[in-house]
């Protein structure tokens, strides 16, 4: 179901409901998008979901799983797949739409795009596949004293109900057809997506396009939604409501926080798979310092640039060797950032509260402004800025780890190795951590590397933060803070197992087993028998 | 470390430490054990851990995870087996204390103690063989455009230092070396133990063969250690302390709760895996009903009083057929129940908290006692008991679902299917359901079987609950309230995975990988490479 929408020449599926007395803690009934390019409303008004929307959406999703938790791997693939072709069949209108309401350019939306259906025929591949399920079996052994062993099976289940938060930055990739949209539909279960409203018309069209795949591909109705609402009450309601049975939030460490309260307040707590971004430290060691501080230099502007700063893997802390070759690095770096143009950002909340951070940063003690980027010449653009300050400074000031949300980071020079194992061992959970690093410095600084796979969910070397591959073996998530669920990843194929439960079947016959668990083995995926893994009967 | 003895004669291995003032708010510095055959004191004074023992014991484990967390899966192997045969080392002494302690049957402490080392050796298998880690690899393409695909490696590391509360029914298999301790040390985590204070010498007598396996193997210092203490305060003060890194629980739904608000409410939030027991319902369909009451209601009266009903799983909810048969099943429960004897219960807040949850269900409106079982003749013991009521009684009363932990059961008549499956969608989260059916129940009720495996971790066909496998396919565990965690499992090798988090590795050398992603596959496991399952390079 698609809360509808009163005007919106784009959309292809909209479904028209009555309005409703809002009995919600809303003042407006619709709302429209503002392009963060010159602060205009764009066309479309979206209509802010109201408590019986809400209610209505998630019955739907109630019923659909009953259906849709019983559709065959094929059938769920084919729904997945044809997703990915729909988004694609939206053609240029939706990357338009989506640089009008993002102001993110149009390659980086084609990009994004060509990422989002991937990962939609990724996930299908999976789920066609079958295997992710972990099908265990433990044949009877009825001979067995003092007790028979009884034939005991083992599968991975959906949960149930999902709502999924879109994230602001990735309006494709982390939004409505998202990583979190793409791996709790993978896992059987309907998802209910509250639409940001910082990009409602894109939202909409993504949604129409996975509607229209659910109907071509025979998915019950509630399969998948979208609610709209710029108001936090619509999320609230919803984290709240009975029929949920998990949440997946890419967004602010106050946003997840927020949901992961009303979700573990509910009288039956369910699960929050939160992304709540990070600051993503990089270590430059004194050996590729010495080797190579320019080319450095360059690649980490490139990576606090990127996408104006708005990625979760922003590099927002870079920890650098003093010596003969840091100040190429800091000149290097410098010039590319004051030759950086400013660049408009995703909202203009997004820009007053970067701007914060950076006065917030200025204003600490021994923390000095290194560079700044070109000023501003229209609205909600981003001023690039790099800090500078001393190793002793950041292990005083634990502010210094929060993230500032845009381009900009803090450098930080170090001397002593035992002061950079200092700062890493009091390092909080991120997302990611990066060292370059040479032959040489990984023979010296080993501990650094033991230390921060301690602290992250991805470490790099001689790389940058800043792009994620959908893969079987990418973790983006890490400790909290950088998430509220260390165990899981938002993004590659190990998502998929967030959105499933373990269940075990205990002396059933054939017939009433999951196909998974049958002995023949119909699905022919991997399994456990009695130990080993096989695709054989069991 | 073991928190300090001031006497107990059969501990080999108590640490001295000097006392030290309490800091907790704690009126005995020491306690000892109550045996609930007698309501006698038993010998040995068990210190009650103050603030800075804690402290140090976790430190300890702080420190001991930097060198454990890199031990060989052959060295942690070695370490559990070894912990196994200390335990058995320990012989009828830790069986007679144990017994003094618990009031359970010699005969079924053997069999728990068997259980105990037979899943240490199971675990120590399982991280012998490796794969257990999830190894996945995607091999770079460096000629992939628009940008070339990096080398991703992914694998489970251990979160760090494990709290584990020891649990009052299961002296030895879910205690000082149950499921929880097994599993994490598996995983590579230190444990602290917080032995329940009921049964503290049974506690120290097997964390001085858990200690004595460690130091025979090389294991650090740390590695594990068990702290005592019979007030609340230990167990929070140990839950909040910011060396801690996972919790895992077994008891009662308050405890349960109380410990994940505190873990929640950290500054670094950590995950809880608490299981917190149900009720466990059984369904008597109708045709099994005509065909086999009497034996069925042999076997429910054997499931109630097993272990005088202190089992997560006792089956606390039975949902019988009305019929031609019907009588016959529930005479012949009430015969079996009326010739019980009354058995000494785990303790005497135990028999209290069980005589009052009888009182509260006799006292609920259309519920009536059928049978009690024989008067107690002896201190704590419990009267078995079975209560029975109508399916709508059921559907108006929620606190019918509340677990009432003891040898009891509630039996509910019912007639029609669509009261039965009402009933069915209506239940809470719990351990498991099992359903007494024939072939042609199988035909009339499928709709059952799809409801329940939404609600439980385990449903069983024609058996009882009680009785846990220790195998890879188990599911011990189930949507909230049964646990706090749904996506995992207390029992079973899959127990392992809940104190491991996911770190992939971008573009690290060969050298500086661990052992189970390097290309050679120098562990022999199975890893997902590119996709494929396979034993080969990577």
């Amino acid at each position: 179901m698609l809360i509808q929408v009163e005007y919106y020449p784009t959309c292809l599926s909209s479904i028209a409901t009555s309005p409703q007395l809002f009995s919600l803690n809303m003042i407006n009934k619709t709302f429209q998008a503002v392009s963060p390019i010159d602060n205009q409303l764009l066309d479309g008004n979206f209509v802010n979901a109201d408590a019986q929307q809400i209610d209505e959406v998630v019955q739907q999703a109630v019923n659909a799983f009953q259906v849709y938790r019983k559709k065959s791997p094929e059938e769920k693939a084919k729904f997945l797949a044809q997703a990915a072709t729909e988004i694609e069949n939206l053609g240029e209108a939706l990357i338009e739409r989506c640089h009008l309401e993002t102001a993110l350019p149009h390659g980086r939306l084609t990009g994004e795009r060509g990422r989002t259906v991937n990962q939609l025929r990724l996930f299908a591949r999976v789920v066609r596949e079958g295997s992710w399920v972990d099908a265990r079996i433990d044949t009877p052994i009825p001979e067995r004293t003092p007790f028979p062993k009884v034939d005991i099976r083992h599968v991975l289940q959906p949960f149930g109900p999902v709502a999924v938060f879109g994230a602001s930055n990735f309006p494709l990739a982390f939004s409505t057809a998202g990583g979190d949209t793409a791996s709790a539909l993978a896992a059987g279960c309907p998802v209910i997506v509250k639409g940001h409203p910082a990009h409602p018309g894109t939202a909409e069209m993504v949604a129409g396009a996975i509607l229209k795949a659910a109907k071509e591909t025979g998915m019950p109705e509630g399969t998948f939604s979208l609610l709209q609402g710029n108001s936090y009450e619509v999320g609230e309601y919803l984290v709240k409501h009975p029929g949920l049975k998990a949440v997946g939030f890419t967004g602010s460490f106050k946003g997840g926080q927020a949901i992961w309260a009303h979700a573990n307040a509910r009288p039956e707590p369910i699960p929050v798979f939160a992304e709540m971004g990070s600051t993503n430290p990089v270590f430059i060691l004194p050996d590729a310092m010495e080797e190579r501080a320019q080319r450095i230099a360059e690649g980490m502007a490139g990576s606090i640039n990127l996408g104006v700063g708005q990625f979760c893997t922003n590099p927002g802390l870079t920890f650098i060797s003093k010596g003969k070759s840091s100040d190429t690095f800091l000149k290097a770096l410098s010039e590319n950032i004051s030759q950086t143009a400013a660049t408009t950002m995703l909202t203009s909340g997004i820009k007053q509260a970067y701007d914060e951070g950076r006065i917030r940063l200025a204003g600490l003690h021994e923390v000095k402004s290194l560079a700044e980027g070109k000023s501003e010449q229209a609205p909600n653009q981003a001023v690039s800025q790099v800090f500078h300050t001393d190793i002793n400074t950041f292990l005083k000031e634990e502010e210094l780890e929060e993230e500032v949300f845009g381009p900009s980071s803090i450098l930080i020079t170090y001397q002593q190795k035992a002061d950079i194992l200092q700062a890493a061992n009091r390092l909080r959970g991120h997302l990611t951590a990066t060292v370059h690093a040479t032959e040489k410095d990984l023979e010296e600084f080993g501990e650094l590397f033991n230390i921060l796979e301690q602290k992250v969910g991805r470490v790099i070397l001689n790389g940058y933060p800043t792009g994620v591959e959908v893969c079987d073996s990418m973790v983006h998530g890490g400790p909290y803070p950088a998430t509220t669920a260390p165990s899981s990843t938002s993004v590659g194929t190990n998502a998929i197992k967030r959105f499933a439960r373990p269940v075990c079947y205990q002396g059933y016959p054939d017939a009433l087993l999951p196909a998974a668990l049958k002995h023949s083995n119909p699905l022919d995926i991997w399994r456990m028998v009695d130990g080993e893994l096989t695709k054989g009967k069991g």
